[in-house]
C-alpha cells in the first residue's frame, strides 16, 4: 500500500505553474493549466488531478500536444461553432472554447461549441463551473482514448465520455460530472497505484468476463487487447448497463460526430495527437422565466433533498457540488494528499522543467 | 403467474381510438394518444403500452386530466416556449410541443419547450423520434411522481425522470430513452402483475434496505410511506448510484425548474391534475457541419459498434434503437402479449367508454 503525504496547495500551484512554462507553455497558459488540473484535487478528484501530471508531461514531451497551435473555427453560426483544435493542450483550448460559448449565450441564449483534434482536458466540471458563474448553465463532454466495453461486448469502444452541467444556485452552484463509465479510468489508476485490487462491477477482463485487477485491467486498455471499464449501470442488461453505454453514445455524438472527428474507439491513435472530441454549451436560462426565480426554486429544491429522510445508518444525503465544494474549504487548509509514487514523478518533472526550486516538500 | 396472450395490434389501435373518443376526446385527438400508447407495446416495451390503458382511465374519469384544455405559452422567444399545459392529456399537449420545438429548430437552428401542469406522457422516445423523422437531434424529458431515492435517502424525491435523444441514422434513427432509475415504475407494475418478485438491486423499502417485493415496494410509493426505485447505478456510492441521481437532476431542472412547474416530490399529490412537467427540444445539427456527412459518420460508428468482438456467451451488440425497430416488425405481424389481468381492465374499459364492439378477441 503507498504511504499518503500532504502537500502544500500553494506550493504545488506555483511549482506546477512553473513547470508548465519549463515545458514551453506562456504564463498565461501555464495558469490556465494549473488551475484546471489543480481544481481536481481542490474538489477532491484524486484521479484527475495532480497524480495525472506525469501523463501529460508524456504527452507534451511526445509530441502529442502541440504547444504553438492555435484552434480554428471551420464552421460559425450565432448559435455555435464547429474547431478543429489541432491537436492543442486540452485545458487552454477547453478554457477558449468555453468563453465562446459563453460569449454566444450572453448574445443568443444558446451556445455550442463542439472540437475535434482536441487532447485531454481534465475535469468536465471546470468548464460548466465557468458558465455558472457568469449566470448560465454550462454543459461539457468528451469523449476519450476507448475504454467502455459496450453491453455484451468484451471490446472497448467508447471513452469514459463524462458529462457534466452546472445551473447557479444557492449557497453553491449545482454541477454534475460524472464519467459515463462506473468509474473513470483515473480511478483504476489510483487503484493500480495503491493494491492493484478494484471493486467487483466495475471492469471487465480481455474476454468480457469481470475483472478486479486493476493493473491487467488498464495494460489490456493500453495494450488494446480487450476487455475495459463496464457503462454505468454494470454488465449486461439486469442494472440497466445499456443506459450507461446510451449516455456514453449521446456524449460521443455531440463530441465526435458534432465535429467530425474521431470517435473514442479511433481516438488516442495517431503519433501527432489524442485528437480527441469536446463539447461546450451555455444556456442562458433567462429565456425561460425570471433568472432569480428560478434559481431559487432549485436552491429550494436542493435544499428539500439534503432535508429528506435517511435510509436506514446514513446522516446526510448529497446534492451534486457539495463534496467538492467542502473539499476545497479542507484542501486549501490542509494540503493535497499525495501517494509517493506521485511524489517521485513529480521530482522527475522538477529536474526536466527546472522547477526544482519550487518543489513542494511533503508534510504528514 | 398471469397468462399471457396476444391481441392484434389492428383491433387493439381501432379499439383504443374508439376508447378514447368515449371518454370525449375529439378523433384527432383519440389518433394521437393511442399512437403514443400503442408505439410502447410495437416497441416492446410493455410497461408503457396497454398495460397502463387503466392508469389513463382512472386519470381521465377522476378528473385528473382536463380534456378541454388548451396549452398557453405564458413566455416566449425565437428559441424557447414555456408552456402552461393547464392539465392537458400529457400526449396531445406533447406532440403539440415538440411540433413547435421542431418549428423553431428549423426556424433557428434550437427549439427548447418546456411545460409546467402537463400530464404523464408515454414513452419519450415516440417524442425523439418525430424530431429524427423530420431531420433534426431530438431530446425529450419528464418529471414524473416521486419514485427515486436518492442516494443515502429512504424517501422518494425524484421521478423516474426519463432523457430520451435521437439522431437520424441509417438504417433507422439511433433512439435512446431510459429512466434515470434502474428500472421504469412501469416494469414494477409488470412484476407485480407477474409473480410479484423484483430482481435484487432494483428497489429500497421503506427503511431504506433493499427490497424484492414489487407490491410492497409500489404501496409504498403510493402511500409515499417511503422507499422506491433506485437511481442507475444502485444503493450508494460503490456502483456510482449518484451518477443516476445527478441524470435524474438534469432531467428534474430542465422540466420543473426550466418551467417554474413543480418538482417531483410535489407533483401528482393535487386532485385536479397530475401537474408533471415536460421539456422537448429539437436542435438542427446541420449549423455543425454537412448534414449527410453527420449522419454517414454515425451510421459508421453505430455498425462499427455492432461488428465489435462479442463477451463470451454473447453473440450480439445491439445499438439503441434497434430492439424497438425489430420488435415492431414482430408486433405489427404477431400480435401485443398481454396478460389476463391487462385484458379484464380493457373488457371493463370497453363497456365503460361503450367500445365494446372493438374489443380485440385474445389468441395463443
Amino acid at each position: 500500500m503507498a504511504v499518503y503525504k500532504k502537500v502544500s496547495f500553494e506550493q504545488t500551484e506555483a511549482f506546477c505553474r512553473k513547470a508548465f512554462q519549463g515545458y514551453g507553455f506562456s504564463e498565461e497558459q501555464s495558469v490556465q493549466i494549473t488551475d484546471v488540473l489543480l481544481a481536481a484535487d481542490l474538489y477532491g478528484i484524486e484521479s484527475h488531478g495532480i497524480q495525472r501530471l506525469i501523463r501529460y508531461h508524456k504527452e507534451i514531451t511526445s509530441g502529442l500536444v502541440d504547444l504553438k497551435a492555435v484552434p480554428e473555427i471551420v464552421k460559425e453560426t450565432p448559435l455555435s461553432a464547429t474547431v478543429d483544435g489541432h491537436n492543442a493542450m486540452g485545458q487552454t483550448l477547453s478554457i477558449w472554447a468555453m468563453e465562446l460559448a459563453i460569449q454566444k449565450a450572453k448574445q443568443s441564449g444558446v451556445g455550442m461549441v463542439t472540437i475535434r483534434n482536441g487532447n485531454h482536458y481534465g475535469i468536465a466540471g471546470y468548464y460548466t463551473r465557468m458558465a455558472a458563474e457568469k449566470g448560465l448553465i454550462g454543459i461539457c463532454m468528451t469523449n476519450s482514448e476507448a475504454i467502455l466495453v459496450p453491453t455484451f461486448g468484451r471490446q472497448a469502444m467508447l471513452g469514459t465520455n463524462p458529462i457534466a452541467f452546472s445551473m447557479p444556485a444557492k449557497p453553491i452552484p449545482f454541477t454534475f460530472d460524472a464519467a459515463t463509465t462506473v468509474v473513470p479510468r483515473g480511478k483504476l489508476e489510483v487503484y493500480a497505484k495503491r493494491d492493484g485490487t478494484i471493486p467487483d462491477g466495475w471492469a471487465l477482463d480481455e474476454n468480457g468476463h469481470p475483472s478486479v485487477d486493476a493493473d491487467r485491467v488498464l495494460k489490456n486498455i493500453i495494450a488494446k487487447s480487450g476487455g475495459g471499464i463496464l457503462p454505468l449501470g454494470g454488465a449486461g442488461e439486469g442494472t440497466s448497463g445499456h443506459k450507461g453505454y446510451g449516455f456514453a453514445m449521446l456524449c460521443e455524438i455531440c463530441t465526435a460526430i458534432f465535429s467530425s472527428g474521431l470517435t473514442s474507439n479511433l481516438a488516442c491513435r495517431a503519433p501527432d495527437g489524442a485528437k480527441t472530441c469536446q463539447f461546450f454549451m451555455a444556456v442562458d436560462y433567462g429565456m425561460f422565466g425570471d433568472k432569480d426565480e428560478l434559481e431559487t426554486h432549485l436552491s429550494e429544491f436542493l435544499q428539500q433533498l439534503r432535508d429528506s429522510n435517511k435510509a436506514d445508518g446514513q446522516d446526510r444525503i448529497f446534492t451534486h457540488g457539495e463534496k467538492e465544494y467542502e473539499s476545497e474549504k479542507r484542501v486549501r487548509a490542509e494540503g493535497i494528499p499525495l501517494n509517493e509514487k506521485t511524489y517521485s514523478e513529480m521530482q522527475m518533472i522538477a529536474e526536466f522543467t527546472g522547477a526544482e526550486d519550487l518543489l513542494p516538500t511533503p508534510h504528514e
